[in-house]
């Protein structure tokens, strides 16, 4: 039986009217998940039902000795309790009662017990809920306030643009963290875990055609239907754009596949290359996921891989020279002679490299500007990077001083990148590192970066040319594909 | 004329009785390099001689109107003027009065101005100094209490064992700084610029001879003679392990070193091969530069490449397999059958992964002891690795139940890896980033480990495999030459 699309329309799973949480708990042992709690705090809207035999509140809420004895209709029931006794509450739950059932208990087929996965499948199908899950986290919505860790309260007040769908459980956590920190505003994220019912698919597909998303991450072990996936990324991918880690892209990391989600992954390179010809790009770590979900979320820029890029210190244009132009898809433009012309007149003669990558030494902002601006003029220079270390506040003595360097900088860029009319994104770093006043001059930045739109990338040289390439990899899919829609 | 080996013995430059600032100001510029206020902040043992015609007192030191009007002799002489103006003091200085001329001014050979830089060796040769430079930052010495940066005088007290040598001055502040907050310590430093005359393959052979240092890092644009710095590498290698930094790997990088210290850079492939073939460790960026010598310094562990991993999290196992096994020497082993039992007997049935990486779920401190000795009898796991994030103490609440905590892991760990006979690294990550909080309790953790010795890698899983297979490929080459000479 094909699941009833009209009670299974999977924005009620991110804006559920009602929510229960079964295996709720007054007691919450440390450390774990209380999903009751996360509902309360995030200030969700619809009904909330704890549901265990063993209280009569939970958070002051009514706690229901069953699913079944829930007053009303439910939206999403999160299942939190041991495997077999997920089977019997979906096994005594009447049809019609429940929509979706978040099954967040892990133990089933990731440890061969493909027994109570095909008797939840069956159940869900014969009374008409759909399951998420097993083995996952479940739902964060920003517009359904609904999370599934402990500080997404912070960001629920956040409208976004992102979508994140991520088999692993930990993995959907520490991205929405790491991102939420770092100027990624989530509009819906979800941990699919085993997908027994819903499937990656599925959710791409919904997100693709969602319009409060702007840019979907994925993280993925295994696709049921790699050509199914295939079809529906290139459905995207033309307007909005799809970053895809994969785990297992090793033999050892599909051993630990198997372990984690029971999932079989399949041939990676032939995988991996055919995502890349559908438009998707493919990263193999949460770092760079996060830089790609942050510099994609809309309104962005997405430049070309002629780079201009200027780094103070000598060292520093080698390095970056070495790093960036092993990376496919970027380059390092030689500038016109009378843009080097125009750089020579404003660098003193000294200790400067008026190439690209350009090194201006010490430099104000007016110099600076002018710098921006000179090289902006270049028709061959689709962006421009410029190195900006927290440890230059330390510079600056008041802390009130450093505030306004800071205001003064972030409103500078905005207008240099209209004026110029090409982004300008800032290579952000640290050098003293485990410092307490460097750690807080970096805060004070992104901060403000976040606040004011400016594009920054954090992490080495060699993070940043990878985010660039794929930016740049990106650029060119698009153009591709508008030119044949055209 | 080659140079009078007993009036240049380089200990005297690393550790001078008297050291002349050409160029000191009272008043000097923001951001302006103040070698004479380095050398009274970091409580210099011998003379100080500001030397500049318009003061008659810098930092409460008697300022004199040139080199020649010192008294006495002078071992290191800072030149800090203007590059015709450097040429002229060399001229004008008496033979004998100085040992180094440490030539910090740039704009010699790295824009064509070779005329002055072949005088200034003339006149070296002829009155028998030395000269480092130009286009440098000089000396850190730990026991000579010399330095180039402001904030070296928060080491100096700290002694040390790591030896660092680079021909470009940023990447010589970054490097120190960057390393002396996360517990690097250093003993002697040198930025050596254009090497006119004292060049890296002098200073590797010194350092190798130096008994203070046990580990030489370095980072090099050009070597003029590759086959000599081979030769002097392998007689090093066996007994102390060499981490080079080449710049200007690509073409575009060359283009950049030429305009950085006027440098050739050769045939990259060709010329790393070798290194490797001589037990030098080759890396590409500043970040792994400073983890190698963390864990490279004195006494240090050197596991080979099998590792044991616990990595808490199914994506995190899957990520590490993936990450971890992509790199040359390194391998995850499966766990013999008994181990597994053992380890099986330890945790609970569900949400666990007791293959390698193993997935310990959330585990207190007296389950994790006796995982990681149950796997460190394993006689095929040379080092064991344990993922721990800062965000972890989160849960726990008062500041100084968290510092009970740390103190409680470190002395565990240390005591845990003496009774195993194997090394536990920490792989030390942040989920949460640019969170006041959690950066607090990064530096708490760091700082304790520093203290304790306890052996951390940061950055992405990706970062550490890299560490690791460095780790293993030098273990593999120390075994193959104590083979040799046994």
């Amino acid at each position: 039986m094909e699941p009833d699309s009209k009670n299974t329309d999977l924005i009620r799973l991110f804006e559920p009217q009602s929510v229960a949480h079964v295996g709720a708990s007054a007691r919450p042992a440390a450390g774990r998940f209380n999903f009751t709690e996360y509902l309360v705090n995030m200030g969700f809207r619809g009904k909330i039902f704890p549901v265990n035999p063993k209280y009569k509140e939970v958070l002051e809420l009514t706690c229901y000795p069953s699913l079944e004895s829930v007053p009303g209709p439910v939206d999403v029931a999160i299942l939190a309790v041991p495997a077999p006794r997920c089977v019997q509450v979906l096994r005594e739950v009447p049809a019609g009662k429940i929509r979706f059932a978040v099954v967040h208990t892990s133990g089933f087929g990731e440890i061969d017990k493909g027994d109570l996965e095909a008797e939840m499948l069956q159940l869900g199908r014969a009374k008409g809920f759909r399951i998420v899950g097993p083995n996952c986290m479940g739902i964060y919505s920003q517009r359904g306030r609904i999370g599934f860790w402990q500080n997404q309260w912070e960001i629920v007040d956040t409208p976004g643009a992102v979508g994140f769908a991520s088999q692993s459980g930990g993995h959907a956590v520490n991205t929405v963290m790491r991102g939420m920190d770092s100027g990624v505003h989530f509009n819906k994220a979800i941990s699919l875990g085993n997908q027994l019912d819903v499937s990656i698919n599925e959710i791409v597909e919904f997100m693709g055609n969602d319009e409060a998303i702007g840019v979907i991450g994925i993280y993925v072990e295994g696709i049921r239907d790699g050509r199914r996936f295939l079809e529906i990324a290139k459905q995207i991918t033309p307007r909005k754009p799809i970053v895809v880690w994969k785990g297992g892209t090793t033999e050892e990391g599909k051993q630990a596949v198997l372990s984690h989600t029971g999932a079989m992954a399949g041939n990676e390179r032939v995988f991996e290359a055919a995502m890349r010809q559908a438009g998707v790009l493919v990263v193999d770590n949460m770092h760079l996921m996060v830089r790609m979900l942050r510099l994609l979320q809309p309104p962005f820029f997405l430049p070309g891989g002629r780079l201009a890029i200027f780094s103070p210190g000598g060292g520093n244009t080698v390095n970056v020279s070495d790093l960036f132009s092993a990376v496919p898809n970027l380059s390092l433009p030689r500038l016109a002679p009378e843009t080097m012309e125009t750089l020579k007149g404003l660098l003193p003669e000294e200790n400067v490299d008026i190439r690209n990558p350009i090194d201006p030494g010490a430099t104000g902002f007016l110099v600076m500007d002018k710098l921006v601006r000179a090289v902006g003029r270049e028709e061959g220079i689709d962006a421009i990077l410029i190195l900006l270390t927290a440890d230059y506040l330390s510079n600056i003595k008041s802390e009130e001083n450093r505030l306004l360097a800071v205001e003064r900088i972030s409103t500078g860029l905005s207008r240099l990148s209209r004026e110029i009319g090409k982004p300008i994104y800032i290579l952000m770093r640290q050098e003293r590192q485990n410092h307490e006043d460097i750690d807080r001059y970096r805060r004070m930045i992104v901060t403000k970066f976040i606040e004011k739109d400016i594009p920054w990338v954090d992490g080495s040289f060699k993070d940043a040319a990878e985010v660039f390439g794929l930016l740049a990899e990106y650029a060119g899919y698009v153009a591709r594909s508008k030119a044949r829609t055209a």
